[in-house]
């Protein structure tokens, strides 16, 4: 299933399925009541339905299945789609890619003069490969497909990142790597906008991201979730678009930390919870850092995994 | 107004104020009931209080003036209060008191035998004063007072901090420093236990703290909220006591960073809303790192904020 969350009657925010080869939104409650007479609590939101667990997913695939017509709506086109999770419980963003990190380390070495990397580059490298690491992102600042995001005051140097979003469907903790699959509702597609020139200083403490990473709008998240059962995370094509040019493509075959190995470390001593977000870090070559190109105002920035569908957001004029 | 969450009618976690000298917890909601013969929703928890804004707190400020026998429940001890907000909106973690970094550039100094700060130690002192720096702490980690704190398996290092906690009442964004004071609902006592030998490797990337503070119980809050009108952050006592002996004590009016700066800071392009809690980091000397000395299994911590109460918490023995 793909899963979204739309502005549906009254512009109310509502549970759907792409139906009719992603022309229809299916309003999963609707098609309840109209299936069995009542509603379902489990399909009121995106994190209810996660919540419900497997008898929950199991109804909604069986209203998938025979969509009732009188519960889908055309889809339209921007506008009619919010985040498919508005308010996570939490948002944790990791660095699963090392192609990104080489990547980086590549555009200090030019910004420098350098044509090799030093063992200082290297060592950083080696470093954060050596486990998973990971930020508590903004879980208050998402924004869905076709927003228009901010540009902060304080940046002259907007960028954007494109990543894997896994959507946990079960909780627990010190999960084994070889059950963690189980745990994983779905997947999105997370653009984590950064304020580069501000970022600087920011990783320089050690403390890491804060606003370079957490304004307003800065963590697009959409178009939807696609469940598990039908997306397989290490072999999905992945492209960038700059005001509709293609500038990067890759495969999310090149992660170097898999999810499996994420999910068990991240819940060692530490309960995770239905609903949280593990966002995979930036796919090497998924932003402009690594080229030296960044946004500017009135930019159009898609990003695209084969299989969950196309990002879009507007960077702002002003 | 002190006000807290605990164990009331059934064990469930209900909303409550010290009262009778801190001997009575009065029961909100039932006082309200008493009163009028019917509840108000936002005495339902201390997030619903928060924001119900001013009417709300003056409604709990008059219950509280003559606190309704039949809804008062003595004071017991440990085991009957929750953290007062158990599941924060969001909880940031700021370092507004340079002595604490200070102390900590010493630690290390003395560690490698050096009798002096380096140059570099100065400057690292010196970036992270220039402007209010934070990470995003784990919400879902929250604990309560005298509360065990459980020992993460990949650590031998625990530590304590002693913070304020800034407790948010009224959200916005672009809040001016001369009105930021008015966004303040109250401020609690945090203890953010920390893996040291962990989080120098986290730091070390740039990318900040995660496992090393993340872990199941590692956010200690408590034991109340006072609200902002009866508690003057800049000018109370703080005490340190591990199993009963005072090991440190100073004053918050050291702070360098003040909270209208913070708060002015981090909402600069980026939206708060009430019920977020921003920490002030570790107030000078109020954590073990900074002595050498650190937490071991089956000690006692209790961190006093004078005009707010203690925090105390028991590590686990295994």
């Amino acid at each position: 299933m793909k899963l979204v969350t739309y502005r549906g009657v009254g512009a109310r925010p509502t549970l759907g399925a792409l139906v009719d080869g992603e022309r229809a939104i299916l309003d999963l409650q609707a098609a309840q009541t109209a299936t069995s007479g009542g509603g379902h609590p489990a399909l009121e939101n995106m994190q209810a339905l996660i919540e419900g667990g497997e008898a929950a997913w199991d109804l909604a695939r069986s209203l998938v299945a025979a969509p009732a017509a009188g519960a889908c709506t055309p889809v339209t086109g921007p506008g009619q789609l919010l985040a498919p999770l508005p308010r996570p419980v939490q948002v944790r963003d990791c660095l699963c890619f090392k192609d990104h990190l080489l990547g980086a380390a590549w555009h200090r070495a030019r910004n420098e003069g350098r044509t090799e990397l030093t063992a200082a580059d290297e060592a950083r490298v080696a470093l954060i490969m050596g486990r998973p690491y990971w930020y508590n992102c903004n879980r208050m600042s998402i924004i869905g497909p076709d927003e228009t995001v901010h540009w902060p005051s304080y940046s002259n140097v907007i960028d954007y990142e494109l990543e894997m979003a896994v959507v946990l469907g079960k909780g627990g903790v010190n999960i084994p790597a070889a059950s963690a699959r189980s745990h994983i509702f779905g997947y999105s597609i997370y653009n984590d906008f950064s304020a580069r020139d501000v970022q600087t200083d920011e990783m320089a403490t050690g403390i890491g991201p804060s606003r370079s990473k957490h304004f307003d709008g800065g963590n697009g998240l959409g178009p939807c979730i696609v469940t598990a059962d039908e997306f397989d995370p290490y072999n999905a094509r992945t492209v960038v678009r700059v005001n509709g040019d293609v500038v990067a493509e890759n495969n999310t075959g090149t992660i170097t930390i898999d999810f499996e190995t994420l999910i068990s470390f991240v819940s060692t001593d530490q309960t995770l919870f239905p609903g949280e977000i593990l966002c995979s870090g930036t796919v090497g070559g998924g932003c402009g850092l690594e080229r030296g190109e960044f946004l500017q105002r009135g930019d159009t920035i898609e990003l695209e995994i084969e299989g969950i569908g196309r990002l879009r957001h507007t960077i702002a004029m002003a």
